[in-house]
């Protein structure tokens, strides 16, 4: 129904532009590999930069903070891609529901949505004014990298930001929003077009900042029932999808869809038109491929604890992950979730060292 | 490779044996519904007797009232099997590991293995003496029941039970085992060895004792990679159910598989040997059907969240599982996971008078 997003162009201008050939399934030398969250509380000088800051927020809210930290991985590792250091949800922050960070927990919002007037209060806010701090961040990240690896920029998905601002942080059930989704679906459905032009008015905001990539981080869908999942979170990353910059000045703008526990959906998400689907580690990659063919470039997905273990076994897990790939272009090395905070930067660095030194007999 | 566990003999001697029926995809006028956890928090009269045994730990050591609770959601709904009340680590506790529960948190060990020392030290428990408590139950609970339904006996899985055994507790991220699993594999094979000859004896005990099926809960097995579930937690479910009484006095003694989040590995978990492999609400039953044709009958798989809205969507998504599933024998309605402790005990009672209702077009 909705076609591919085919590359219309080449990127030339990138020093190293094996990430956005990856994603687009076109000839690399090698796997590009990026680590999700590979700007975090793993590294030490990303905790430094942290207390400088005050906070995960202050941090985030600080374009020459956020670049100091997005460029920090790179300098240890030879990672293919920048990922723009933000969080998922500044797209409700921005829409006046306080997001906070308590500590030692995960995020949370001051106004939750607990009420249907505060529901249809919600408007969707123009990311230049009110994310203008995630725009600057983009422009002076784009700046610092000066085309040595494409800058990835990102979102929280429409319905994984609707379980927050519902929810009014994390949860276990996921209640509150269940309870509208099996009672008051059409409530939950004005939610989620307000969370779907937002999102999708912030990628494209994104892209026309200097995001040479996006991707859309679909956490809580999985947590979803098959039924559920097709009807109030696939849905609106189809709409965010098909409303995106498919080029920006000439160059292919990647999309990439990742919805943790989704593997069963896997075909269904590789048909809304997005370049790569984002696999967590459950998934076995070759049969993921075998499902989907060459519809759509995969992500993943090694699993974050491997990280805990040595760089021999490191290895050897990362072989069997690229093994399971199989020899082609279109993989995307990362792990199926965000790196840890208690992994070794040494591991990280192992990991890198592998994807490229063993993928290259499968290219 | 394992040959389907065939039904040898047809109970009849049961008031009601549509569970029985249902698990060895016989006929039956219309789907059996069970719950898992029916016998828990959102019970007041639960919660009454949990009172007068002082902890959940005490209630499950004793006899009389581990029987009074398993009947109480028996005499509230038309439930058409009672699930023997008790914990899935009762295991790891005969072999000295010291379970208790620490007010508001999940289940704990006092001496997890946090050595080669102690793992070397495991043995196998003999379910007579250390489990004896268990096995008094389960006499008591049948003949209180006086064959009115089936009683369903249970354990942890082997992996299941070595994550608890390993990391002390629950855990986010498993980095325990898992740094184990991948840097001293051959030391949690051991562990697993011990625990499946374990959960095999001790299941196979519960039959003795009366138990009409059992069910393996593999709550974490989930958490693995594709490759690692099946080595560290496939390996051994099979090495259990192959092992299991498949008759007992006569009559054929089903099993349950049930891995959490398992629902990729369906085919695989189908040629195990068990008769029904329990499904969570990600998986769409219809789909799982024609993945694994009459090989094995499904249980599940309502999603436990559905229970926080009213009793009209809960009839609606009954209805949905049923025609996801469609016409003929072999399917056992159930939640996709235990009840919560925040649902309202009406509306078990309308999900269970839906499921009879609504599933009579189907047989």
């Amino acid at each position: 129904m909705f076609p591919r997003n085919n590359p219309v162009a080449q990127p030339t201008y990138l020093k190293n532009d094996t990430l956005i050939r990856a994603l687009l399934r076109q000839p690399t030398p090698y796997t590009p590999v990026w680590v999700m969250r590979q700007a975090g509380r793993y590294l030490p000088e990303y905790n430094a930069t942290r207390k400088r800051a005050g906070s995960f927020l202050a941090l985030a809210k600080n374009p020459d903070l956020a670049t100091e930290v997005t460029l920090q991985p790179l300098a240890r590792f030879k990672l293919d891609a920048a990922i723009l250091f933000s969080d998922i949800l500044t797209v409700p922050d921005a829409m006046g529901l306080g997001l906070y960070f308590a500590e030692g927990e995960g995020p949370k919002f001051e106004h939750p949505l607990r009420d249907e007037a505060a529901i249809r209060r919600l408007t969707v806010p123009d990311p230049g004014s009110s994310l203008g701090y995630v725009l600057d961040a983009v422009k002076q990240i784009r700046r610092a990298l000066d085309n040595t690896v494409p800058l990835i920029g990102f979102s929280g998905s429409p319905y994984t930001l609707a379980c927050y601002m519902i929810e009014g942080g994390g949860s276990d059930d996921f209640r509150i929003i269940k309870s509208m989704l099996y009672t008051r679906p059409e409530l939950l459905h004005h939610v989620l077009d307000i969370n779907a032009q937002a999102v999708l008015a912030y990628l494209n905001a994104q892209i026309e900042a200097g995001a040479q990539a996006v991707m859309v981080f679909d956490t809580w869908g999985g947590a979803l029932s098959d039924a559920a999942y097709h009807e109030f979170s696939l849905q609106y990353l189809q709409r965010v999808i098909a409303g995106l910059h498919r080029t920006w000045g000439g160059e292919a703008v990647p999309s990439i869809v990742f919805t943790k526990g989704g593997g069963l959906w896997l075909e269904d998400i590789a048909t809304i038109g997005c370049n790569a689907v984002g696999l967590d580690w459950t998934v076995n990659l070759g049969a993921a491929r075998r499902r989907i063919g060459d519809q759509v470039a995969l992500q993943g997905n090694l699993d974050p604890a491997v990280l805990f273990s040595t760089p021999a076994a490191i290895r050897s897990e990362v072989g069997a992950v690229l093994r399971q790939f199989g020899a082609g272009p279109g993989h995307v090395f990362n792990l199926g979730h965000g790196v840890s905070q208690f992994t070794s930067p040494e591991h990280v660095g192992a990991l890198v060292d592998a994807v490229h030194e063993l993928s290259r007999e499968y290219h």
